[in-house]
């Protein structure tokens, strides 16, 4: 596969390149780009550039809004409400997280509800812009039908990521990102084109079989991870999600959304709890002790640590060439 | 196995007695007597009588205070913490949730720090009281190293459990309460005893490998449910139950334990939130058609359901005679 060196500056004009010449506002276009450069920075290529031919295709449909302007309401002491109006889900963040941010260091406990978004990306830069200000942090969302609850043979769940991020001022914050699928469908098609089979319990074939044949399940369905208890984290990333934020769930995004191939129409979760206020003075040196002992077992990875130190580097990123050639006709 | 045919009244007034005999004053012998008839009530058999051994232990070395009067205090609008003073967890939560339910009803979101308590009971009645008011519920508590992190040999984890709980007014609510640890280890014990395999992923042999065989898992450690994104959830149950309220890591719990088979001291985290000030009116009905489809599918288990099923009978429960025993040579 050919690869495109690009500088991190480089990328992030791109970006936004291709977003104002497809009906983004300034406003819009650099959250988006901010975004995809700081995926890309951070080795999560799957949601960096990847990602913009969608984006454009949702612009395009007349899907997506750019130039929305989301409405924050801080409807209680603690709860905020974010209406995006149709933008893309980046714009809704950086306008509504501060606020987020503002309340739980406040009052220690505040959540985000985001409505009439579009989330493509990654949930790592919520979680972590709450972790970097002191903050606990946890995200959800959902996302189109393709993952059986567990007994099921039928689509419901979307890939339903959650993430979560822990503070550590100084030092890098613990944070997660993962979908609880038990694979990205990408992977599968991947696993099936290099003839590698894939762990039971991924997915069901066409039948509702059990089968770890990656061809078989791509024309299946994908399973929760971790089977019955991965369901159960699945089912509350859907409610939190849907339910709590009264947009849609996976299965209303899929019927209302018009295919073009972009990110549907969706709500988002957000939660940050204040260490400070709530453990109180302290809290920062007994969970350095706990995380001294988890680093020091053999074998361990903490959560997020690749991708901070993916980003030690400020060099230029290697990108695929026919993915730049792409968004560069985009443009 | 020989059985005792005991009421609901029957098992409350034994436990009731039994912790009085050993030391519990009025308020905390009704709190746990409540908790141990609604385990055996819902059939959760390992949660009820089962524990009052292991109580009346922690009662006599003298490592719970039976007289102990958990103080609340509500730090903001948003943030309670109630310290149990070395309480058994029940009345810690029989005062404090209230507090919680008001603060969330009130403002949106609210947590629960609980500290200096001892939890042998299920999560479920957290969360459970919570959606009987209309909130949802999610609870978690670390418990004693059992558990390795995923990639290493070593158990730093607890079978720490989350609860989730979706309110449902006039119906069931959605209830889950699950240890986060792959298995339970009386479930590991006893497939052992009965010369069945475990799956693989289970847990691993005293030397770290994986294996199959019970009876290996029970000499080396118990692994997180679901590989590596169980682990994720493990952790970060491990960090709001003991970093964010400030109490005891599990292996701190083990450290500072006596040892003598009752619960070990340990924090507990209770997030309440409200569909009716985030999602707003109608979100109800949204949720019922999303669970509509939910039942619909071939093969699903909505989490709690069994639970409530049992609660129906207001019957007689059958229990394990020489525990009934037990627990009379106990008073």
């Amino acid at each position: 596969m050919s690869k495109t060196s690009l500088t991190l500056d480089e990328i992030h004009a791109l970006a936004h390149e291709a977003m104002m010449k497809n009906g983004c506002d300034e406003a819009n276009a650099a959250a988006l780009a901010d975004i995809v450069m700081r995926a890309e920075r951070d080795g999560s290529h799957s949601h960096g550039m990847f990602r913009i031919p969608g984006y454009v295709k949702a612009l395009r449909s007349g899907k997506v809004d750019g130039k929305a302007r989301p409405t924050v309401t801080r409807r209680t002491p603690a709860i905020i409400q974010c209406e995006g109006h149709g933008c893309f889900a980046p714009l809704a963040q950086a306008t509504a997280l501060p606020v987020l941010a503002e309340a739980a260091a406040e009052i220690g406990v505040a959540a985000l509800s985001l409505t009439g978004i579009h989330h493509f990306a990654a949930l790592w830069p919520e979680t972590e812009y709450l972790a970097d200000r002191g903050l606990v942090g946890i995200a959800c969302t959902a996302y189109m039908p393709m993952v059986a609850p567990v007994g099921t043979a039928e689509k419901l769940f979307g890939t339903n990521p959650i993430s979560f991020a822990w503070p550590r001022p100084g030092k890098t914050p613990v944070c997660y990102d993962m979908a609880t699928a038990s694979m990205a469908m990408g992977d599968i098609q991947i696993a099936a084109r290099d003839g590698r089979e894939v762990p039971l319990g991924t997915g069901l074939d066409a039948d509702g079989n059990a089968t770890t044949d990656p061809a078989e399940i791509a024309k299946g369905v994908l399973l929760p991870f971790g089977g019955y208890k991965g369901s159960a984290i699945a089912l509350m990333v859907e409610l939190l999600a849907a339910g709590l934020t009264g947009e849609r769930f996976s299965y209303e995004a899929k019927e209302h959304d018009n295919g073009d191939g972009g990110p549907p129409r969706g709500g988002e979760m957000v939660i940050a709890l204040s260490p400070e206020l709530i453990a109180g003075a302290g809290w920062e040196s007994h969970v350095d002790d706990f995380m001294d002992r988890l680093t020091s077992l053999d074998g361990v990875r903490i959560p997020g640590t690749r991708r901070h130190q993916n980003r030690l580097d400020t060099g230029p990123r290697a990108i695929n060439a026919a993915l730049v050639e792409t968004i560069r006709e985009l443009i």
